[in-house]
């Protein structure tokens, strides 16, 4: 079975032979940017749009808070005083949503590197690319990779919203991408990346990959574990990486309470509960640390 | 799309119109018992084999320790001496073969509607069915509703892995048959369910039911989730009820670790882990009790 959308289903099969199935409405955008396939479709369920790239599913307005939420306030947590954030990938929006919640946040620096990302996300999906437009928010489409590497001690957290290691995303999963955002970061800076499912082979070995690169580049490096209902497998991996705040050990719940953020995810609680993974999935980590 | 296999795929589209997708190889067993349908088929991938009931996943070799050590290590984690255990359902025996790892449990009282089930899971699922032969098992092909009628002060500890709550295992999400496991518990005993997903609006209102019904029946009541990823969603809950210790608080990981079990999933740092809740899930929750 082919990926994409067929006889008013999506499918999206892993190599494994096993994956999610979406009844498909309408397709609002389908078209081949200089990047990838882009599709926006509806759906008549709880799922509301869904955005796929290249035949894989990248957000549904259904679920996209899991991510986002997950991928954003985990390290927005951490840091005590994040003020200037670098967001690469991302197009839909959605981080740009939650980052632009906090005041203490002075500048947004998004790197997309397929434009009609963003163009389509603000048409079709306004409820994640709803922040866009805040004035903290500088949007840069130009190839990630290439960004970082001119950057250097300038912010305080990255968030590294890739699409699979393959692809136009494939950079962003190099060591020599990791070490650009090391460098990139200020000493107590805080990186933050999508870390595929443990559950397939195919997606293991690219999150083993993934993981002992960051572990070469960053002191501290630890992943969390969130559910994402419409990624296949449902069980999705971010990296935390870091250069000196630890995810759990350094977190400040009662403060993060304090801002008043309403989320319908994230809590506090199940910040630290993230971290806490599968023997299967720390044995994984363990064998390339 | 109807559930079940066909053109050389299963499926098994929840009535939101979103689900799982399996590539199917060989059907091993297919027929209609006096219950329900039941189906075995091959994969090719680390899936291994599959066990259906009604066209609904059941069980997978691939999957199957998450769910089968989460709804058993949990309760058995907290309750300080479980010596007799009541298993309902769970004819596949992956409840039964992690209990038999416990060298304190002196009886297993299994009770599965259906023994066929038991029947084809001891020929083509081993590595889950493989203790069924042990001395401690007593196994009942009767119905659980019926048969916990008759108990009173008895367990220390009630599993209930039941199919959803449609077809035969509908009673087993009722008040009366909350009401029965309390009064079959000792003074410290403790029932654990499957909880179905919070994703689902449909699965959703089943799982607010029972969790309201529980906490009408039991002192102390909290919910806790896993990643099953071969349950649409991938997002799984159990509910947790006591009548008087608490899942967290009257925890004690080191005495668990002593114990020497090897698992794949479960683990103290994860037991703990598995109670934080998303807030959707926690809003779900307090508006019923």
């Amino acid at each position: 079975m082919k990926n994409g959308i067929e006889n008013g289903y999506y499918h999206e099969i892993t190599p494994s032979g096993f994956g999610i199935a979406i009844k498909a409405g309408k397709v609002l955008v389908s078209k081949q940017t200089p990047f990838q396939k882009l599709e926006i479709f509806e759906t008549d369920s709880a799922l509301g749009r869904v955005l796929t790239l290249d035949d894989l599913m990248m957000t549904t307005e259904g679920d996209e808070f899991f991510y986002h939420e997950m991928i954003t306030h985990v390290p927005m947590a951490v840091h005590p005083d994040p003020e200037n954030i670098l967001v690469i990938g991302a197009g839909d929006g959605g981080v740009v949503r939650e980052l632009t919640r906090y005041n203490c946040v002075k500048n947004i620096d998004l790197v997309e590197i397929d434009e009609l990302v963003i163009e389509v996300s603000k048409k079709y999906l306004p409820t994640t690319a709803c922040r866009m437009d805040d004035q903290r928010v500088n949007i840069f489409c130009e190839d990630g990779v290439k960004f970082i590497r001119r950057c250097e001690n300038k912010y305080d957290v990255i968030i590294v919203d890739s699409t699979d290691p393959f692809g136009p995303g494939e950079g962003l999963f190099t060591k020599e991408f990791y070490g650009s955002c090391y460098k990139a970061l200020k000493p107590g800076g805080i990186m933050v990346n999508q870390h595929e499912s443990p559950f397939y082979a195919e997606d293991a070995a690219a999150m083993q990959r993934s993981h002992k690169r960051i572990v070469e580049s960053f002191p501290i490096s630890r992943v969390y574990q969130a559910h994402i209902p419409t990624y296949p497998s449902g069980h999705w991996l971010f990296g935390f990486a870091s250069k000196k705040y630890h995810p759990v050990r350094d977190y400040n719940g009662t403060k993060w309470s304090m801002l008043g953020l309403q989320t319908k995810y994230y809590n506090t609680h199940l910040h630290s509960g993230a971290f806490a993974l599968p023997n299967y999935v720390e044995e994984m980590l363990r064998d390339v640390e």
